[in-house]
Formats: structure tokens, sequence, C-alpha cells
């Protein structure tokens, strides 16, 4: 599938509804996944996301190290992928090959995209300075890909405790909200 | 419909999902109601809770001077509602006259809970510092009420420009994430 890119002034409404993502990074040539739900945007252009990463995560002390990362969004179909990613550390094993995903080169970042995943944002650590007290990290997006070939994506979100619930009914309501 | 009490270590799988939720404040005893999707957890217990309130929002002068919200959350039956609290401000108008919702006691806080909302969460700031920076708030989870007559609540997530998205398919996967 064909990634094309995607509007920086658009990043917002893909992360807004909050779902569950896949996060890479790459160190010593050896790329990383780490699943996670605690994220918020923060700014609309140019797009910021806060996101909460454990001390324990493999991910924390690499995206501390390297300052970039990228967001994959998953759709239900990678639900089991996605969760596998998040039962394990990536300190022993290459996530890539243990769940059969691709890693795809990005354009601004050294960690890759995940091919399967419908749409990427490559990103570089724009604050550190909530990351002593919360573990929290605000980061830019550089460069947004999306997949045209999907056209109405059923996101996951974690309910906790390996409940999930995948996207339902879409409503368009009259909103003056962007 | 009756609301329980709700343990604080199960907060944070009410809003990890994602949902838009609506945020209740008061000031010299006229309650306010303002529509958010802006939002992550960041701690799970104590819970707290970041989130983004635009400087143009009434609301965001109201938390800065009184400290104090509820965080109540709709379902899918009150998409509109919660929409058209988005659409106006509260500076001019009561929304909860304006749109048919009923205030009910808090225990801890002094603004309302919405009681058509599933669930609420009496929260007081906790952390102002990242407010200049990025308008962001972090809230302490004080007392959390759930309705225990929704079984398996629809919430709604907004991809932006008016478009929702209401939950769908329940999963259930071999998770070891809390």
């Amino acid at each position: 599938m064909a990634k094309k890119s995607y509007p920086l002034s658009k990043v917002y409404g893909l992360l807004e509804p909050g779902p569950v993502v896949m996060v890479t990074t790459v160190r010593k040539g050896r790329p990383n996944i780490m699943t996670m739900s605690w994220h918020t945007m923060m700014e609309f252009e140019p797009p910021l996301i806060g996101c909460v990463i454990s001390g324990r995560n493999y991910t924390f002390d690499i995206l501390l190290e390297t300052g970039e990362c990228v967001i994959n969004l998953p759709t239900v179909e990678l639900a089991e992928k996605a969760v596998a990613c998040g039962n394990c550390s990536g300190r022993k094993r290459d996530k890539f090959k243990a769940f059969g995903l691709t890693p795809a080169p990005a354009s601004r970042v050294a960690p890759p995209l995940i091919e399967e995943c419908y749409a990427n944002l490559e990103c570089r650590v724009a604050d550190l300075d909530m990351v002593e007290k919360y573990n929290f990290f605000v980061l830019e997006v550089l460069k947004a890909w999306i997949d045209p070939a999907v056209e109405d994506p059923k996101t996951i979100h974690h309910r906790g405790r390996g409940i999930f619930v995948a996207d339902g009914e879409r409503l368009k309501l009259r909103s003056q909200m962007k």
C-alpha cells in the first residue's frame, strides 16, 4: 500500500479520538515498537502531541537518547499485533520480526514507519520539561503519512485490562469546533 | 438514575479510550459546561488527568480562579447536546438550562455533575506549571461516580470538523497492560 503525504494541519483529527497507537524508535540500528494509549493533542499546527511513557519501557530510554519516534496508527485488523507489542519488551527481541510487521523508511527521522498501519506521524521530541515529574514528553509532528485506500479506518481504544473497543457508527453533527 | 461511587483505581479505564467529555465549572453560583477532547491520563492512582483548555474558553478563566471542575462522560445519546455545549460560550448563557441538562451536587467540589452523563469525575487542579506554555492543566480526580445501569456505554470520539465516531465492537484480548 502506497502512503500519501498528509497535511500537518489535519493531524489532530487522527489522534483526538484517542486511538491506541504504536510508537517506533531505533537505537544502534535496532528498531523497537511500543503500544501506547496515554496521549493527547496539544497544538494544531505545527502539531504537538503530549504523551506519557513509563520509565520502565525500553522506549523511554531510547526516546531520551535519540529524541525521535514515529507514531503509527493501527486499525482493528492489527489489534492482536498491537497488543502483542505491548505484552513484551524490545530489550530482548525485534518486535518487527517477532510479530510480522514491516519497517519502512521515514523521511525526516531515523525510526521506521510500520507499513501495516494506516497512518504514520514522524516526530521529534520538542519539550522534556515534564519528563522528570510525569514521564510526559511533548512531541512535534514533522511529517505525516496516510494510506489513501483506507476510507473509514476503525481504530481501537483501550478500556484497560485487555478490553478494547473498535470504532463504530460515524456521526456528522453541526459543530463549530475545529 | 442513581449514581454509584466508582473506585479511583479504575478511573483510567474511562478516559484512556479518548472520549469526548463535558467539563463543568462554577463561578459565583453560575455553572458552566465546556466540551473537550484534548485530554490524557497521566497517573493511575491517585488518577491524574492532563488536558488542554484554550485561553479563549470561559472555562479557562474559571478553572484558573477556582481550581475545581467535574469531568462528565456522555454516551452517544447525548452527542447532540455535547456538541451544542461546544458551539457556544457560557459567558452569556446557562448551558444547563439552554440544553436541558440537569446539575447534580458533587461531594468534594463546588461544580455540579451533569446528571445525564453516565460517569462523573470530581477534580481539583493539581499543577498549573504547563498552563502558560501550553494551556495544559493537570487535574487530580478526588471522587468518581458511575451509573451502574449503563453496562456497555457507547462514548463518542471526535475526528474534527463535526465528524464523530461512536464506540462499536468490544474486543477482549490477552493483554498484560494495565
